[in-house]
């Protein structure tokens, strides 16, 4: 009797009719270890403060080679669910596509190195070791998530040499892009404060406005770097100042502002804040304003720089879908922040062109494609 | 039998008695027109648009010398009458002092200068006219007010060789100070619209914050001038700067902001909207986004310099209150900016310090002082 393969878009609706909107597990994470487990797979669920995390292996503990993949299984929430043409939990297969939440965000990425896993240690059992931890909090804080999840494993002694995270990264066509890194996020929140008074007696008040004018225009007008090797410039956003005063013979007493921060590895956060810092003190004293600043710091900028990694994973993309991938360190965060302080990470998943939307859809042949890839990778980093 | 004096605080006392909140007439000006024509002048109505505003002349209509006096019988509103002590209308005296809406704000200023020009010309005829020109609408649009007075003597052939306005003047201490002339006022709304976006890709948008802050930075940073001879310095005032986005991941669209001039006679509006016009298209420019300038000019600036009449006025202050005046051009606006189109004009009155307050209320002892200051205007003028 021939073993049929597992089929990554059945999964996928299995999961996506799992109803895990962060930080629910909805029965995804118990569904994903009973497959798993039926597999040979050992299994451990990592929770920490209520979030559900599951951590599989294949093979021994501490094997001299070992792969792992990461990924999540929480999904954002359906909003409108009025405004959706199938019900967002259906898992409907209409048009070529699997449509619901988290169909690309990333229950098919799941899916299908769940599958690729499954397939690929039954068919060829590998010397050494295939691991994945999989998360139910991503789309939220994420503190009890994958980073729980990579607690879990040093402390049992748990490891990856390297890692895979699933996550989409295609903009538009389907093996165009792999991420090596990327890069870091803040936003700094400035409140700039004078005294009240009248427009007619400016010299009796103290105007914040200028002040904060001034610092959020030297801000905007610093070049932060040119561009590293593997990325783009770090850019600033002036994301919005406000007051509030619509009184035209009232000066106010203070305003607000607010910058976002996407930075490269040319910085650390620190010293972007110790920055923001100087130029408001600067500013504040030309003034004779008082100037506070909080500051949150979404993640560092990581990079895993071009080498066996993502030349594996690169060939393996070529290969199966004819399209030779760039590298890339653009986009927002992702739960690759957690995984490069273990091991060398790069993500390589689906388009996802729909994600966090209404309608959420994956095209069916994209979560077989993405099956082979994740296969070949297995193959190609065993063999 | 000995004629009385008018008592000016008596007529204040009736005036107050008038609910002449603006527009209301409240009897106010019917008061004075029984009162001056009783005494010999000539009364004539010179309404416009619902605006009730009551012109008296002393003496020949053309006579060769002739002296006016500017006031306003309108009122601002009680605001909220429970958090006064007395009624707003009842003129209550107390304590020495006389109570209720308009008690400084500026019945008493109008009732001094009806009882002065009326013992004046009933005790001592003078060669000349006396003029009252008094309006039922100043405190509100002030369009339908002193400058329909002034437009309808211009077609009426009526003149006034010079003119002192009634408005309180001193700041603390009764005498202190006289107006002979204001710096002017504009305010300027200003809009700058660029193409939103996602902060992690600002090249992709055109945040207009960062064109905002830099115009307001320049417009705030021009030192206008350093005063001039009767001036103290223009002020620019940065007044409110809006955005109102809450996302630290989206770049706004369009960003607001307003900004006050106090203008001296070293500019005229026009000259101020030509330059921030030029500020805003060169920013707009320099960044690549649109701006939009709306413009309210409250009034010119306007000054009698010193001569003949504020010297004729201060030294009667002088005399009859102990205080030398200082001439000043501080402060808002007044009717003044009308009166100055026809003729020199100063301006001159009581301690304003409850004006537009709850508790309005004004020294008893100071109407007094205040009528024989402006009888001794007259007196000096014809003598």
């Amino acid at each position: 009797m021939t073993r049929q393969p597992t089929d990554p878009a059945a999964l996928t609706a299995d999961l996506i009719r799992c109803p895990s909107v962060t930080p629910e597990e909805g029965g995804a994470l118990a569904l994903l270890e009973a497959r798993l487990g039926a597999a040979g797979f050992t299994c451990a669920r990592a929770d920490r403060n209520g979030v559900a995390n599951l951590f599989a292996r294949w093979g021994e503990k501490g094997a001299e080679k070992s792969f792992g993949f990461n990924g999540h299984t929480d999904v954002v929430p359906v909003g409108d669910e009025a405004a959706w043409t199938v019900p967002p939990f259906g898992a409907e297969e209409k048009d070529g596509f699997l449509w619901g939440r988290g169909a690309t965000d990333m229950k098919s990425g799941v899916a299908a190195f769940a599958a690729a896993a499954i397939d690929y240690v039954t068919e060829t059992p590998p010397e050494g070791a295939v691991i994945l931890a999989i998360t139910g909090d991503e789309e939220g804080d994420a503190v009890d998530g994958t980073a729980a999840l990579l607690d879990w494993m040093d402390k049992e002694g748990e490891r990856m040499d390297v890692c895979l995270v699933g996550e989409p990264t295609c903009p538009d066509r389907m093996g165009e892009m792999i991420k090596i890194g990327r890069r870091g996020s803040l936003s700094a929140w400035f409140t700039i404060t004078g005294v009240q008074g009248h427009s007619a007696y400016p010299h009796r008040a103290k105007n914040p406005l200028p002040a904060m004018a001034r610092l959020m225009d030297r801000l905007a007008s610093e070049t932060l770097d040119e561009g590293t090797e593997h990325f783009d410039p770090s850019t600033l956003a002036v994301v919005t100042i406000d007051t509030g005063n619509p009184a035209t013979n009232v000066i106010p007493a203070q305003c607000r502002a607010t910058v976002n921060i996407r930075f490269n590895d040319a910085h650390e956060s620190q010293s972007l804040i110790d920055w923001m810092q100087y130029e408001m003190d600067k500013v504040a004293s030309e003034f004779g304003v008082t100037g506070e600043m909080v500051v949150k710091v979404s993640g560092e900028s990581f990079i895993t720089p071009p080498g066996p990694l993502s030349e594996l994973v690169a060939k393996a993309v070529e290969a199966e879908t004819g399209v030779a991938p760039v590298l890339s360190t653009t986009g927002g965060t992702s739960d690759a922040r957690f995984v490069k302080e273990h091991c060398p990470v790069v993500e390589f998943g689906l388009v996802g062109r729909t994600m966090h939307q209404v309608d959420e859809r994956v095209e069916v042949e994209q979560i077989h494609q993405l099956k082979a890839v994740y296969a070949r990778i297995l193959k190609d980093y065993f063999g």
